[in-house]
């Protein structure tokens, strides 16, 4: 079976993979225009910042493709204008701004070629942004491998997986790989509550791929643990602090806790653009609380009572002393995370799209 | 408001209310006889142990009264009878059969009566297994009383409360007694995956008392708890061993863990019925797996791709060293629990449905 891939640019358009629909349906609508995209990715039809910050630099060449422009400032004008578009799509998205902003800056800096000449830069530029995501998430994937071994059981949460990117994902990258290595992988998926994107989404695509994938609920990880069932848990990030503090989707600061508990090493995923290093640690990191409707109500059913409190965090912070390690893609940070990360951060490699 | 109450006894039928439709709508349906009730139980419209064998003992009234016997031993006969229709209802809910054994015992002890005083004393003698278990409840409150604080905050896991037994709860007996007393506990109750009692059944009753109560999703607890929110962690117990092992819903080891790594109480409720004194430790409690579709599917739509693994182990155990003591209508046991069990065990007090 093809490799399932959240998105496909076919040089005029794009099609996007309802994630939404997802595991019920693999729906793709093509989307010819930037007004299309944005529609896509404010109704999280798509969505991972990764995967987000794609489809922007897509939208970006979409919006001036097949138009004429008089000259280059005004086609600058229009793409600075679209890039403010597109960036009202998810105003919290991080890799959404970079990736507007680096198709801005690649029309200012080739402002003296003819217009048809700029526009095919950034539908190059789309592509290569596309292109280092690949290669960002393919590199983590080989650096896992480094610490895993053939035949390990696993254990993941939310989604880091090839859905949230393009291809590979970040946790899910030494799932993918191994593979193609015959390593058998068992993976354990968190359900990942109250979004699910762990049974939606992680479940979906490793079961897809033929990867030996099994379904719990987020309260039987320390069952399973406890068995001796895991040798490592894998994890993506949302932000990672100068002191290894990392902020990901609510449920994995009990994961850390546990890990540490029963000695089981815990690696945290992290493109390197994820790496926040302004930031001293975690307490510095604003943790968003979401509507409670997401846990009192499932499809439209009310399967809470009436009127109860509800509290929605929906990340948390696993403070760097219960992480093994932090896996980027120049290489794997060890404590002390202050130094490591830092020397990974000045390291050149394949970087870009976080 | 009145208290909610899970079953009201008439005198000669008996209402219970379908927790199967909790927290949507609180329906009573009214049953007069065996059957009905028979049904009413196996079709899990009520639920929990303690309430299993309160709603058995008035069937076994039901079953004979209104009824002409010839003589005492065809009534013997007919109650024997009746009491094997009743076990079928839930083939391993231990507290059915306490239950049943116990009026056919009373039978068999008042042979010499006549035919309506027997009858007689079986419905005084289910009403005062129904009075037993509000009281066991109510000594499991006071007990805990003695170890908690006004205004504390409190976290429990799936249902340990009124709705599985008749009035107070196990768990969240000091929740209520508190509540009388004007103690202002503030509770996190965990939605509780994947069948949702937490959400369904706890956070319903609580609310409905108009106790302070707040639902989480279950892998919020060690965000909770790593913010200093909570003061001490209630749970109910579906068995415990002599060394104070204790096996309950899923999800509850992993809040002993987490209990432990932040330094909270952690107590466990426990009437002496539940405890089981011939096991020497939790390695030997077996774990019921149930059906994959209960995460696989939410009223009746896939939510996990088609196909996908599942791991839905019912309950785990949470090992005696993370357990700070466990509570029980006698008194509260306290490390090390090989001792301290053993001696509430024998300490006389009430007793009674488990």
């Amino acid at each position: 079976m093809e490799a399932l891939l959240p998105l496909r640019f076919t040089g005029f358009s794009v099609l996007v993979l309802d994630q939404r629909l997802l595991p019920r349906e693999e729906k793709y609508t093509e989307y010819f225009d930037l007004e299309g995209l944005y529609e896509s990715i404010r109704s999280m039809e798509l969505r991972g910042a990764p995967l987000i910050g794609i489809a922007a630099a897509y939208a970006m060449f979409l919006g001036v493709k097949n138009r004429s422009f008089p000259n280059q400032a005004v086609l600058l004008e229009t793409v600075k204008k679209n890039a403010e578009r597109l960036n009202q799509a998810r105003p919290t998205a991080k890799n959404l701004f970079w990736a507007t902003a680096r198709l801005v800056r690649l029309v200012e800096r080739n402002i003296g070629l003819r217009v048809d000449e700029i526009i095919d830069r950034m539908r190059a530029e789309a592509v290569r942004i596309n292109e280092e995501d690949v290669e960002i998430c393919r590199s983590i994937g080989e650096h896992f491998l480094t610490v895993l071994k053939p035949g390990m059981r696993l254990l993941t949460h939310c989604n880091a997986g090839a859905l949230a990117t393009y291809r590979y994902g970040t946790a899910t990258a030494p799932m993918y790989l191994g593979q193609e290595r015959g390593w058998n992988f068992r993976v354990f998926v968190d359900e990942t509550r109250p979004y699910n994107q762990g049974a939606r989404l992680t479940a979906y695509e490793l079961h897809r791929a033929g990867i030996d994938a099994t379904l719990i609920c987020d309260n039987m990880a320390a069952m399973v643990m406890s068995k001796g069932w895991v040798d490592a848990i894998l994890v993506g990030s949302d932000r990672v602090a100068a002191n290894g503090d990392a902020a990901n989707k609510i449920g994995t600061l009990n994961l850390s806790i546990l890990a540490r508990h029963f000695g089981i090493p815990f690696y945290v995923a992290t493109p390197t653009p994820t790496l926040d290093l302004e930031l001293p640690d975690g307490n510095h990191i604003p943790i968003e609380e979401r509507d409670g409707e997401e846990i009192t109500h499932f499809l439209g059913v009310r399967v809470a009572p009436e009127g109860i409190k509800v509290f929605n965090p929906a990340f948390d912070v696993s403070p760097h002393e219960n992480i093994t390690g932090i896996v980027t893609e120049k290489g794997i940070a060890y404590p002390p995370f202050e130094l490591s990360l830092k020397a990974l951060a000045e390291k050149t490699g394949p970087s870009g799209n976080g």
